[in-house]
């Protein structure tokens, strides 16, 4: 599984991967022929009530992780900055993932508090997961260009956390944030690894990250912002007595989402 | 809680009461201005991988409640068919959730096999709920209506069940399936209580089915149904290269739903 995974970051044409923050939205997206799902942390924390990014939904993202086993797709789950602890403890979390059926994590060095982890830190994490658990792939997220806003990206510090989460034994290097061909461009020349960028709406398309050389590229919390917002502007429109044309999955249809 | 929950059945307007599977969906849902949340069975067993209407989902229900307690909202949880158990447990159960918040929930009579509970089990339910927790708005729903799918629904059997689940402390009923005005208005003039229906997109408006009398409409899981749609045709476009226009909640603003 984990062998399988890790093909989809060399194959012809780059990994979309879509986030899932629930067995119902993991499921779906199963149906419609995905056959690798990424979790997005932001929803599977606010589906929970709980804030992104400070280290809190560890085992609700464990739970999560044990209920989508079951489908038939490949799964890599985003664990933040690892739930907290030291690196034993992160290793330990990413074999509990491994033995609910995960294939990937995704391990990310930025803070709440918009800082970044210290790069010694953050390698003796991704260390420590890759030696108890070799196969498992394991996606380093730096939050350089995702911290920097609409500033401009310090790319040299991009790049030099790459290698050195590289030479720490990760698998791929993700970088959201990056949505400029140009530095998208530089990224895949610089890093020597998959690089996995975040899907932005009306900047670069597929087939575009596709021909600069992305090898995955990820949805995030963009399915999971969406169906919120679909959710509540259909509730509005009806309160307002409009109609509503959207084509609905039928209750059957839902109902099929849990069965085994 | 429960009086305010209680005198919304006896408004001006009838309520319009959106359903929320989880917490972010809720969440989203008061921000937008709505005063008062219901559960979707489907949705909560859904979004667990758990098949919906089989008395599976108690202890999610259960911690999705406390999840939602801190919501500037009033809260009614629909808990199936009582989640299993005989009357002093689906009792225990409503009391763990009028502890957990919650000023109503949902009671139904069909059974996952399309057949009916027997009229005196349905009633000594409900009974054992009203002795328990007497303030808990006890909605009563009976699935005559929805079991008849395409046929003509029994309406003296749906009017005998209201009459008896009334009789047993019942503080409303709900008749999801009634979506003819006739049917709706035979209902209205035969039960001495708050009418629910549900929702259903292309029959009565909410100004219509206000005007035949009916004091509660639930949207039931049209908007979870609606959401994961929206979720995974957004994903399929973006695989196809197609350009996503949708208006979308920033991260931010998706974050704040977890703030307390």
């Amino acid at each position: 599984m984990t062998d399988a995974f890790h093909a989809l970051h060399h194959a012809d044409q780059p990994l979309l991967l879509p986030n899932a923050w629930d067995h119902a939205s993991a499921a779906a997206l199963v149906q419609a022929g995905f056959g690798a799902i990424g979790t997005t942390s932001l929803g599977v924390a606010a589906a929970h009530g709980i804030p992104d990014g400070q280290n809190a939904a560890g085992p609700e993202t464990l739970a999560l992780a044990g209920r989508l086993s079951h489908l038939p797709c490949l799964l890599t789950v985003d664990i933040e900055g690892g739930f907290g602890g030291g690196p034993d403890q992160v290793a330990e979390y990413a074999a509990a993932l491994v033995a609910a059926g995960a294939a990937g994590i995704n391990l990310e060095d930025g803070r709440a508090d918009g800082s970044l982890v210290p790069v010694a830190e953050q390698c003796a994490l991704i260390a420590a997961i890759k030696a108890r658990v070799p196969d498992l792939f394991v996606n380093a997220r730096t939050d350089v260009y995702w911290l920097a806003g609409d500033g401009e990206p310090d790319e040299h510090a991009a790049l030099a956390r790459a290698e050195a989460y590289l030479a720490a034994g990760a698998d791929g290097i993700f970088v959201p944030g990056a949505a400029e061909a140009d530095h998208v461009s530089a990224l895949v020349a610089g890093i020597d690894a998959p690089l996995n960028v975040l899907y932005q709406p009306g900047r670069l398309t597929v087939q575009q990250l596709a021909e600069l050389g992305v090898r995955r590229i990820s949805l995030g919390s963009l399915l999971f912002r969406t169906a919120l917002h679909t959710a509540v502007e259909t509730a509005l429109s009806i309160a307002r007595g409009e109609p509503i044309t959207a084509s609905i999955p039928s209750y059957a249809e839902a109902q099929r989402l849990s069965e085994r």
